[in-house]
Parts: structure tokens; C-alpha cells; sequence
């Protein structure tokens, strides 16, 4: 069974239980009372207030790839230094670090860029057949040339020597602590106000040219950063019918690889299907700014 | 010449100038106002307030990679469904939503992947010279045991068939978009009061021997999840001597790779080398719990 034939059934079943639900909480039969905090069952200082978890869980949910929404205003040196600061607090196998950051201003470096970009979109574009071809070039899919900085986060797979902890058995760990930069650095951004882009339509050779990054360093991710005249509600991408969010339950497995549970079965599943419009109550702010 | 070599030397410079910045700053002789918030230069509705910010930063600044603080408390569901949510809201390319979440309760299951561990982590051992070795065989790596649960993250690289968008030309970012999860989920985790950890330390195949993971989806992250005696201040690693945090400064290339400035050229520069202490201000509160 595939995945989005499996999605179908379970949509019809989960409705039905939903009700169940929600009537089940409105008596209070539930077993499991919410907890609130953390400081409910670890009597501990190290505990977030609520709205700080909130702030965090508000930050994730307004997230957004931005390609369009890019205004010229200049970014505050206050607002990079925080936003890099928080990419270089990332974890990383063996406290690495393989990072760099390249800010690129330089309009003529951007037009380079730009340019390896307009090559790649091209291929890729060619790949997509007719209908989904036409949908594929009405996306605006970069904002390189008028986002005001561009970063380019790399993994120096070399910065400490071969035998690195914890990357003798899964080699691409140091590219994933770079990822996990990325990740950081695009919600720093997003708290401060800042749209972000992140740019994987181009030949990895054509990047390393334009930034004269040498041989054995990786570039992991080059990302347009400026602020925006509004943020989507949801992703582009899912605006443009291109694909839906998939539900999380059927994404979840337990103890083996397939192993799938029901919302009767299972007191998680059945906690996901009821908190499904989770990341809804955070998105109130923004709904007149929606395309 | 070598980053650690270049690290010393500009060390000294730092010191000297961050105290000339200092005395700028008192006497508001810096051309740029510090600005505090995106509304100062857009008006608009989707800044975040400097309180939902500052949780942002204190989340990402405390988060650990927890090995050895675990508690056996159970995790709610209603915890472990926002945490997964978070996960499920992280970019993905071409809106492919690589993931799937292995959640692990069975002792049987743990005691499998901890004995990978066991086999891996002795031949890493043995990789560092004496002295070195000695140091790793006193760092604790893992809880996979002690902790209530385990999640494995995996990529399915096949979910959306041969022609992702943004894939095309650089085939690693589905690989990446499981890692932004990663991320997410160690962020919204920590928001929790929840303390993760990250196993690297075990072959691929033991682990999809263990979890029963066919040949064509990648285990991304291995995690240890659970509530924590405390949080330290510092990384593991950092806390045993095993490497020092970099300088962010030095970290920062301008246009082009390897192109640096220092603070008399560059304001950015400056400002990083000011706010150096930036992460200090969002700690105090587990001081107490500094082992």
C-alpha cells in the first residue's frame, strides 16, 4: 500500500475519531491530563514559562522558504551578528564546528550566482512533464538579486583532522551539524523579522566557482536573507498546489521501520490526530498578509 | 597559515579592541543605534516582540546534547506530539517531507541499538593516540538506555519519485531536510524541558538491522529523549577539554571564500566581536546546575 493511498484511509477514520475525541475531553474521560510545563513533573529552574515555549513553537510554525516577498532595506549589523551567533551555537559531531559563513554584498558576486542559478532552473525545469512544467515555471523560486545579503554556510570536512568523535561510523555527520546551522540561523532569522530563502537550484561547481570555495570544502546551503513585505501563511509551494502537508501520524512508527499504530491503539497517535491543528493557533497575526 | 594560529592572533587584537569599542559605545560615538526589533524598520504585524525573541535565542543558546542527565520519567503524549509537530514543520525541498519518526519504547529495541553502540564506540576508541584515548573512554556518549524514549529520524529519498523540486542538481538536500527536522525537534525538545541526545556512534547497517529499516531509507539522527536532572552550561565536550568553541569572527568570510576583515574594516565584524558574550545574557538561570 503506498503512502497516499494509506493517507486516504486513515483521513476518513480520523475524522470519525476526532469527534470521539474531542467529545471525550469536554467530560474529562481522558486519562492523561495535559501538562502544561515541564516544571509539572521536574521541579527544576531549567523550565520555560509557557510563553517562552510558545515564542519558540510560533517561530517554528512561521517558518517560510521566502523567494518573492524581498524588500532593500539593509539589515542592522546588530540583527547578522545575532542571526550568526545563533548558526554558530548549532550542535555538532565532536563539537566540530565545520562551519563558515560567507555574507556576500557584492552585487556582481550575486549576478554570478544568479546566473548558475538561470542555467540549472533551466535543466531542472525540462524534467517536470507539460502541465507540472508550466505550474514549475510560475515559480518565483530565489529572491538571489533582491534579498540585500546573501550567506553561503559550508562544512570544512577537514577542520579536525581525520578521526573526528562520532563521525568514525556515519561519515556525513559534519555536513549535518552545518545543516543544523542552517536551521538555527533561518529561525533567528524569522524571530528578528527576517525572510529567508534557501537556493538548491545550482551546479554545486558553478557555486564554488562564483565563491572560489576550494575542492574540499562543501557548500551546504546558500540562502537570500532580507526583510520582506509579509510572510505566507503556508509555504509556497503548498499554495501553489504543488503538494500538500502530509498528515504526522502516518509518518510515525513504533520500535521497527513500518510499524504503524491506530489512534485506538495508540495514546500518541491519538494525541497527534487531536493536536493536528497545533501550529494553527500561532498563525493568527499574520492572516490578512496570506497571498 | 591555520585557523588555530589565526585564532591567536586574533585573540590579542580582540582584546584590545573590544575595549576602544566599549568606551565608543559609552560615549554613543557608533554611527548605528542598536536596533531592537524588526518594527523599527517595517511596520508590520509579523515582528515578534523581544520577549518571544529572547525566547527564541535562549532556547537555541541551552540546548544540549545530553548523554548523561537522564531521568525515567515519562514523557506525555501531549509533549511528544508538539515536539514531533515541530519536526513535521521543518523546510524540506520541493515540499517532499522526507521523514518518517521511529519512536522507540521497547527495551528489547534499545538493548540492540546499544550494543551497536558498544562495537562502534570501541574501535573509535582506539583511533585516538594514549592520552586522548584516555579522555574519550571517560566521556559519556550516549543514554540510550536510561532514556524513557528514542526517536529515530530517517529520509526517504524515493517519496516524491526521481524529479524532486530543488533536487535535481544538488541530490544531498532531501538528506538536509531531515536534519532541519532533527533540529526542530532538539529546539521544541528543549522549549519542553526535555533533554536530547544525539547517537553517532554505530554503524549504518547495525542500526537497520536493529530498527528493521530497508536498504533505501537513511537513518538521518539517532535520539535519546527525555526529562533531565539538569542542563549543563557548556557542551559536553567543551566542559571535558576536548575542543573549545571558535571564535565566530573568524568564521565569517566576506564575498569570497577566505576573504576576511577585522573590526577597524568591517562594522559587521565589530559588531560580532561586541556582542561575543551575546549567549551569556540567556544562561544565568542554570548556573546553579554547572557541573
Amino acid at each position: 500500500m503506498t503512502l497516499s493511498q494509506k493517507t486516504g484511509l486513515r483521513e476518513t477514520k480520523r475524522r470519525l475519531d476526532r469527534r470521539v475525541l474531542y467529545f471525550s475531553i469536554k467530560g474529562n474521560t481522558l486519562e492523561n491530563k495535559p501538562v502544561e510545563n515541564c516544571a509539572d513533573l521536574v521541579n527544576q529552574d531549567f523550565c520555560f514559562t509557557q510563553e517562552e515555549r510558545d515564542a519558540l513553537y510560533k517561530t517554528i510554525f512561521n517558518r517560510r522558504d521566502v523567494r518573492g516577498q524581498f524588500k532593500p532595506d539593509a539589515i542592522p549589523d546588530e540583527v547578522l551578528a545575532r542571526v550568526l551567533q545563533a548558526a554558530h551555537h548549532a550542535p555538532s559531531v565532536g563539537f566540530m564546528q565545520p562551519w563558515n559563513f560567507i555574507v556576500i554584498r557584492s552585487k556582481e558576486t550575486k549576478l554570478r550566482v544568479h546566473q548558475g542559478f538561470v542555467e540549472a532552473n533551466e535543466e531542472a525545469a525540462k524534467l517536470f512533464k507539460a502541465e507540472r512544467q508550466e505550474t514549475y515555471r510560475n515559480l518565483k523560486l530565489e529572491g538571489i538579486k533582491e534579498s540585500p545579503i546573501n550567506i553561503c554556510i559550508t562544512c570544512d570536512r577537514n577542520r579536525c583532522g581525520p578521526h573526528v568523535l562520532g563521525r568514525t561510523h556515519i561519515k556525513t555527520t559534519d555536513l549535518y551539524s552545518s545543516v543544523c546551522a542552517v536551521q538555527n540561523l533561518w529561525l533567528a532569522a524569522r524571530a528578528e523579522g527576517l525572510g529567508v530563502g534557501w537556493v538548491s537550484i545550482i551546479k554545486q561547481q558553478a557555486l564554488k566557482d562564483a565563491l572560489n570555495i576550494p575542492d574540499d570544502i562543501v557548500p551546504i546551503a546558500y540562502l537570500c536573507v532580507g526583510y520582506v513585505s509579509h510572510f505566507n501563511k503556508k509555504p509556497d509551494l503548498e499554495n501553489a498546489g504543488w503538494r500538500k502537508r502530509l498528515p504526522l501520524e502516518d509518518l510515525v512508527f513504533f520500535d521497527q521501520w513500518n510499524e504503524q499504530r491506530n489512534a485506538e491503539e495508540d495514546s500518541l497517535i491519538k494525541q497527534i490526530e487531536l493536536d493536528a491543528d497545533f501550529s494553527e493557533q500561532f498563525m493568527q497575526y499574520d492572516e490578512n498578509a496570506l497571498e
